[in-house]
């Protein structure tokens, strides 16, 4: 009885998987190098480095399936797995692309999926070139390890070369900073027998520095004034990087709206903080369908109910009396020990109306931001 | 950071609790008397009788509240541990009450709530008068420890007397079998401060013996045809009943509809089978509010999101991937081992409009029932 689903990365998304997986009778294992890792709630953690072998056999032993929920872990750890039999879903070759920003970009090229102007940086002569051809305002980027807005320079003159070149060195790609209308993201669902469901786009809405992927803030969802042929698009960009990849489980890829055209920002191969709100908002939330997805069952549907928005505690907790006092909201904490600027839950609130919606929003950004 | 709830019980009500706890920051600690029981895949087990007082120590040690999911617990052992300084929610009062056919019934008909006819019965002369009073059909019930149908025997003719009495014995209570409509029934949680929401009336349906109280097969909600009369009449119910109980949390009461009138057949001082659809089909389900009013937060909105219908899965687990095929639908699989007669999980299913609904719940109770 049960299968067993070993998680590497013992975090949030870990254990909203874990939540989403025991009302469909699986068992949960995670490994995190955290003895304090909040997944722990839903199934025994494994303390261990995430590309620690011995540490990966043992999350592993007799799991039907493997995933993760942190596009850093080590994908050679994941090719371990696989290679010892294990069922890594989604595949580590999803890890390897998303892990390399120039190797994303050119991958979105190919597929004909549009991206912003970008190109690779490996000494401060190309970084020279590269802004003289991308212009500014521009963003340079590490090619690996950067997330939340870290790891990440903007250059506004032509003159900042020195100082971007002295604080990110190489590898890294410049990037043509586009004058977008919005933040949007799709997130996708692909099942093992390679049909692909797609949510509504969200509206993201992310802290201080627009435009350099910094901290996601809050999320709506549907987003507001989206046509059939913007949604068909976002569609047709997660339809085509999926197929590619061969992906199986859930993935959302950033996208930014220029007029009435997506741009390929980034992608995430795993379950996705723009898609929280589904766990209340969509017929099967993110997480449910990441499993369906991964254990070989049917997709659910990615119909949302009614229109809802998300929104991240960050650095702390709001009043939580008040916060239930909402009609609507439902509150998410993680269970994590506070630190300025960690994402330590989440609310989402819900409305069968988008006006109803903005009210109840409007009472929780005052208490979520405070 | 992170208060702890006792659990007395680890059922699959003590599961459903975690699950909704977790995501408000709560742990859980479950006392169940099997190492079997489902709740631990949402935190630890001590495995022990419910009544024995170590097995409360030790589960309550250091938890904010106490609740119970099982209103078969020992009312002795709850009023231990308040005595202990624990507080535990709902109170003792309410198990001792419910314990007891014939105090809950007395209970409700001191409250001016409308009962079926009924009588105790301590002798076989009584059972006779009784009988003779109250007419057939009839069903006599033991007072104590009956659950899900086990403890009652049917009287359809005044000859059955002899038989009805071999086979239960006092103390019993005889009541009149009602030529009811339909049975619905009323869920209701009081926070602390003494507020009271109540869900949409719900409509029942019981496996093979009608009117029994067998186990229960499916529930709909909203129930249909509800007036807002109706709908006053149940929640007035709800409300006399848990103001003088003092009750905090979720408590559901079984009815019998009689034309316009309701009558009041039993109630469960827990979360209740009746109320599963509020996980995917309320605003805020029954287990997260049960949680808020033990913990002094205040209550989500009862309301209903769209139509539900609930069905268990009795004996054995319907084909997982047939029943997640179909739009809408949630399984709930509470991990136990398959037993002829035992509640392994359920599926509600949910839809924007009530005709959808009709179509989604054809499709699955040819999986469920199969």
């Amino acid at each position: 009885m049960g299968e067993v689903v070993a998680v590497l990365g013992g975090g949030q998304l870990g254990r909203m998987l874990g939540l989403a997986g025991v009302p469909l009778g699986l068992s949960f294992r995670f490994l995190d190098p955290s003895p304090e890792a909040p997944a722990q709630a839903l199934g025994p953690l494994v303390v261990g480095a995430l590309g620690d072998e011995a540490a990966l056999r043992d999350v592993a032993r007799g799991a039907t399936a493997v995933t993760y929920e942190w596009e850093g872990v080590p994908a050679e750890g994941a090719r371990a797995l696989e290679q010892l039999g294990y069922a890594v879903r989604p595949g580590p070759n999803a890890l390897e692309v998303a892990q390399d920003r120039l190797g994303e970009k050119e991958t979105f090229r190919r597929l004909g999926i549009p991206v912003p102007a970008f190109a690779a940086v490996d000494t401060r002569d190309e970084l020279a070139r590269a802004l003289d051809d991308i212009g500014t305002p521009a963003v340079l980027k590490t090619r690996r390890g950067g997330y939340d807005g870290k790891g990440q320079v903007m250059l506004h003159r032509a003159s900042a070369v020195e100082a971007a070149w002295a604080e990110l060195g190489a590898p890294a790609v410049l990037e043509q900073m586009v004058r977008f209308d919005r933040e949007l993201s799709v997130l996708a669902v692909r099942s093992l027998a390679g049909e692909t469901r797609c949510y509504p786009l969200v509206e993201n809405r992310h802290a201080a520095e627009r435009g350099t992927g910094g901290i996601l803030r809050a999320s709506r969802a549907p987003a507001p004034a989206v046509t059939p042929a913007l949604q068909a698009a976002g569609e047709a960009i997660a339809g085509r990087l999926l197929d590619d990849l061969g992906y199986v489980g859930v993935l959302a890829i950033e996208l930014f709206q220029v007029g009435d055209e997506l741009l390929a920002n980034e992608f995430a191969p795993r379950v996705h903080n723009s898609g929280h709100w589904t766990i209340e908002g969509a017929e099967t939330s993110q997480f449910e369908n990441h499993l369906r997805a991964m254990l070989g069952r049917p997709l659910g549907s990615t119909n949302a109910r009614g229109h809802s928005v998300m929104l991240n505690c960050i650095g702390a907790m709001p009043d939580i009396d008040r916060v239930l006092a909402v009609p609507g909201a439902h509150l998410h904490d993680y269970g994590k020990t506070p630190r300025e600027g960690r994402k330590l839950g989440h609310v989402t609130v819900t409305a069968a109306t988008a006006e109803e919606l903005d009210d109840r929003v409007a009472r929780l950004e005052f208490l979520v931001d405070a």
